[in-house]
């Protein structure tokens, strides 16, 4: 490649141009799936041409990577992992999210679901590059939980003997499975039911 | 509609090429997805005419819908209610079940996780007539699920106070979500990690 020197403004430019077609994508992909949407949808959302598309995106599968590693991973840990920072015990602010998130979502945000696992449903069987991605999200936001709960460990929240590893892994898929279950369910008793199993749950690895 | 009596054979044969449809299409869209697979892809793998196709679905989505109320939904109940009733104790039953279906599944198997849920994540947000009849399925099995878990108490395997349809809500839910994550992630911990913390949570159910 040409090592040559952009103006600023070039580069700001193909930044902010960069950041309108995955905002607009991802819009477009959370409430659609990522097969039902094509190149001309999403560029029709933003101002831009089908030409500055191509030119950040080569390809509908580069926009889909970017989607997840650009937008989707860091939304998933500022949405679900930052915000337990608050809280002195995670293991509150896990459960006062939950019920923020989605036990007060109005029935038109839920019926969208999760985005990530959303494209995991769709894409992981289909793709392998989607995969990996996908993946690594997922570990990322499993990380970040292990962190807190190691976090709730120390400031002597949970039991001593609890496996912080399996018990990220447990949440987060309870995470997924709350979004998987309303997403087809408008009982609004179903989010009180698994909301309150869940406390059970971790009223076993709690000291 | 003319009152004209059908002869057997023709009966037979309309049930039976109603049957090789359905066949061809649950494997085409579980692995595929619903949006991703054409009436051609689904004609193409059977012995029938896209004549005979459109006789018994006059639309994709008229297939769409017999495939949930005609396979999905029965299959479902069959694969993890149906035998539960061979266990004296059904928690039992569910643990062993979600090991050989889940836990002793290939990768291969899981890639494609489970029919009911990668349907209620595409369409139950994309159509109507879909939604209503992925709760109606869903529904199906966590009222099975709370048979089974009444079951469970009279037979005193579950504290008194336990909420039968709480709980069949969370193992409904948890059975999703262990088929959601392990669709991305492909490591072979994270059935165990989710296992022994179901196991956890039904410690706090059982007497």
């Amino acid at each position: 490649m040409v090592d040559r020197k952009k103006s600023p403004k070039k580069t700001r430019n193909l930044e902010e141009s960069r950041k309108e077609i995955l905002e607009a994508a991802f819009w477009e992909i959370f409430t659609r799936s990522f097969q039902g949407v094509s190149v001309d949808d999403i560029v029709g959302k933003t101002s831009l041409t089908k030409g500055a598309f191509y030119h950040q995106f080569p390809t509908k599968l580069d926009l889909g990577y970017a989607l997840v590693d650009e937008v989707i991973k860091p939304m998933t840990y500022s949405r679900w992992i930052d915000p337990l920072k608050e809280y002195e015990n995670p293991i509150e602010g896990i459960l006062a999210q939950l019920k923020n998130l989605i036990g007060k979502a109005k029935p038109s945000e839920l019926r969208y679901g999760c985005p990530l696992n959303n494209l995991v449903q769709e894409m992981a069987p289909v793709d392998k590059g989607f995969k990996e991605r996908l993946e690594n999200a997922l570990n990322y936001w499993i990380d970040g939980m292990e962190k807190e709960l190691k976090r709730a460990k120390e400031g002597g929240y949970l039991k001593k003997d609890v496996n912080t590893r399996q018990a990220a892994h447990f949440v987060v898929m309870a995470h997924e499975g709350f979004y998987g279950m309303l997403k087809a369910l408008d009982d609004p008793k179903a989010f009180d039911a698994l909301y309150d199993s869940l406390k059970r749950y971790f009223a076993t690895i709690r000291s």
